[in-house]
This record gives C-alpha cells, structure tokens and sequence, in this order.
C-alpha cells in the first residue's frame, strides 16, 4: 500500500506526550482522530516519542493507506482541524520502504535553559528556569564526553532487554543572549530521557556541583543511579529530523 | 507618605488586559488584590496600560503606603503570590515626586511578525502570522516618516479631549531569525493602539498592498479610518520603561 509522510510541529504544554494512551490527550491521539476523519483509521509511526511537555517543531510521521491521497490537501485539512497546537506543515507519498522511524538516520534535540535570577512569564513554556550562574565552557566540556557510540545506561530511564547503545553525532551548549543557554545534540538514536538525562548533568556541571571530568565516570558506571536525575520536559524541543 | 516602584513582567495571554475592571481578570486586578492581602489596599499607577493579550517585559507601577516594607521581601512574596504569569522581579522605595506613568520618559515596544508560509504551535502566542513575503526594505522605509512629533490622530482609537500628539524617539524593523521579522519602537508615550496600528501599516507595506510613501499622508489626513486598522495584540511586548 501507499505510504505517505507527514512533517509537524507542536507544542507539548497540553498533551500527556507523543504516544497514544487510552484515556488522556495525546499528540497521536490526536492526529490519528483526525487521519480517521478526514481519512480512514491508519496506523501511524514516528520518529521520536516525546515525552509529556516536550515540544516539536519538526517531528515526522509516517503510515500506509489504499485512499486516495492529495497530500497537500491533506495536509490544510489535518492543520484546520488540528490547530493551533499542532501544525502539519508538509506531507508527501514515500517509497514504500520509508519508516518515519527506521528510515530516520539524525535526531536533532534542543533544550534551552533560561538562566537568570529572575524566572521569565513568557518563557516559562520552553525553557527551563536555572537561577545560578552557569558555566558554559565546563557544560562544554561535560557533553564533550559523550559524542560518540557509547552504552547511555546512566542516561536511560531503564526499559528491560533494550539496548541502551546510541551514538551521538554532535553536543554543544551556546549562548543565545544574555540569559539563554541552549544544548543543540544530534544523535542517531535516543533513548528515553536520554536528553534530559544529559541536560541535568550538564547544568549540575555549570553550577559547579560536579566537575566536567565526572561524566565518563557517570557513563562507565552504566547505572541510572549514577547520573543527575533528568531536567524538566518543557525546555526540550525535536528540532530536526534528517532521513 | 512613600512611594515605592514595582517593575514587573507577564504574559498577557489569559488577561484582559493591564488596566482594572469589575468582571474580568487583569494585571492589575490581580496585582492590587495581592498588593491588599500582603500590604494593606493600595491604588497603584502603571507605565504603559497594555490592551488583553499584550504582554510586557518590563512594566513599571508606583504606589504609596504608609506601611513598612521591606522591598525585596515584598517582591519575592508577590512574585510567589502571582506567578507564573506575572513576576515582580524588583521592588524599590523611591522619591516622593515619582510616579511610574508620569516620570517615565521613553517607553520602547516591541511588535514580532511569523513571516513564514505556516503558523508555529510555539510562536502562537507571541507573534502574529502572516504569510505572504513581506518587504523589510519598505516597511522600513514607512516607519521611518514617524519619527519625530507628530499628531499620530490616524493612528489612534479616538478619546474626546484626548490629545494625540506623541514623539517617536525611533523606529525600526530587524530580522530576528530567517522567519522572525520584529519592530522595536520608542517613544516618550504612545497613545491607545498607537503601535498595533504602526505595525498594520508596515504590514501592508511589505505586502505590497500600498506604498511606503503613503505614510505621511495617512498620517496628514488626522483620520482614523485612513490608517490599516491595527494589527493582533499577541505579537506585543512593552520592553522597556526609562525614568
């Protein structure tokens, strides 16, 4: 059957994550309603399953269907009846090998931290709010360790007979202005909680608590309990998906 | 008695408006009842009245009180009280001749336009959305015939009696980000939809739909129904008050 690929973008705020959950409001409960309508009921498979909270600006997701298809009217009508949380902004029919989630060969994350001594109501949605001053070249140096193939089990909530083995392609924190700090981190793979994983380290290491150097140690240890914890969902954002 | 100032910040989404009224939820409906439960009931003056859906960076308020205070605690347990929508992020006693709505002497705003062929989930709130390319060039070109005093009559919603003659210290449109196209404007006041009106204008300038040098004479005209009616409230920021 014909496949079809659909790029999006949302704001994670009002949903309990990407994943479809019986009972509560999901960013795939919601577009598969709408494929339903405007449609047939398809099964939909993605790139990444954000989390509660977290954002999307370009996400991808894929699915087969016999009906016939106008994709760039498919598209309007899932944004009209989707909006304004959720925008499709492209859809397009594949080869018929394409898996928004196989086929995918970059994951592109950013996490912005809001970094002053004063939180900011406008941000409050996207960032999150660290009152210590924060230091970018030893957060620097911390995510410096993990470029590479490594095994992230500290950095996984833990999912029994999963590989935790990814390879990240790229981490840099810069500074945007004067207040935002921002990690972009470009992966093969993810696993879950992986990025925040990284973050909370990450700024644990800005502030001082621990030293940059730890973080080969936290990922030789491939222990949950070794690692920071995980920073908030809403300053993460699925920035880019690269095929 | 003592006058203390309050420079705050909000998110102007799910008010309406600053300025108080019997029925609805306000900035400063919501400021005043806290100001009363931690202080004792206070009349307070604001900077710049913003319209529902108006947010601010920097809002200043003055109010007297013979009550002791402590400043920074009382930021601290307004913020603590308001938030997150609003964060009082400093609090001072200052001179007895000081009023936050007639000291100022510049206040600067801020207007973000989504110039992009799709709308943002995340922008939703903070920037309005137009599709069609928009000329920078020329809506430059057409802010620039309003710096300096004039009688911005065409620019502003009507009150009997009320004078609209303003100054416009400067004015200007940047591209923030390949999409992000913003105004920042400064002027010693601005009267009553006088900005969203400026930046309806500039819009149908890079539209194409009339020329920059249609400026001056919209604005000799002292006419209301000769200006481009005014543009969303949600793409704006008062950013800045000087004293």
């Amino acid at each position: 059957m014909p496949i079809y690929r659909l790029d999006l973008s949302y704001d994670g705020s009002g949903f309990h994550g990407y994943a479809r959950q019986p009972t509560v409001r999901t960013v795939q409960g919601e577009l598969e309603a709408v494929l339903a309508r405007v449609l047939e009921p398809v099964d939909t498979v993605v790139a990444g399953r954000t989390d509660a909270g977290v954002h999307a600006c370009h996400q991808v997701v894929s699915f087969s269907t016999g009906k016939l298809v106008d994709p760039d009217r498919l598209a309007r009508s899932l944004t009209k009846l989707l909006g304004p949380e959720i925008v499709v902004y492209a859809a397009a029919r594949v080869p018929e090998d394409f898996s928004a989630r196989f086929s995918a060969t970059r994951r592109t994350y950013r996490y912005r931290v809001l970094n002053s001594p004063f939180p900011d109501p406008l941000r409050r949605a996207t960032s999150w709010h660290v009152r210590e001053p924060l230091d970018l070249e030893a957060m620097n140096r911390a995510v410096g360790y993990l470029v590479g193939e490594h095994d992230f089990a500290s950095f996984c909530r833990r999912r029994e007979g999963a590989s935790t083995v990814r390879t990240v392609l790229s981490a840099g924190w810069s500074a945007r202005s004067d207040s935002i700090l921002e990690l972009e981190i470009a992966g093969t793979a993810f696993c879950h909680q992986m990025v925040r994983s990284i973050v909370a380290l990450s700024v644990d290491v800005g502030r001082g608590r621990i030293e940059p150097g730890t973080t080969p140690l936290i990922l030789d240890a491939k222990d949950r309990n070794r690692a920071r914890g995980a920073a908030p969902p809403h300053g993460l954002v699925l920035w880019q998906v690269d095929y």
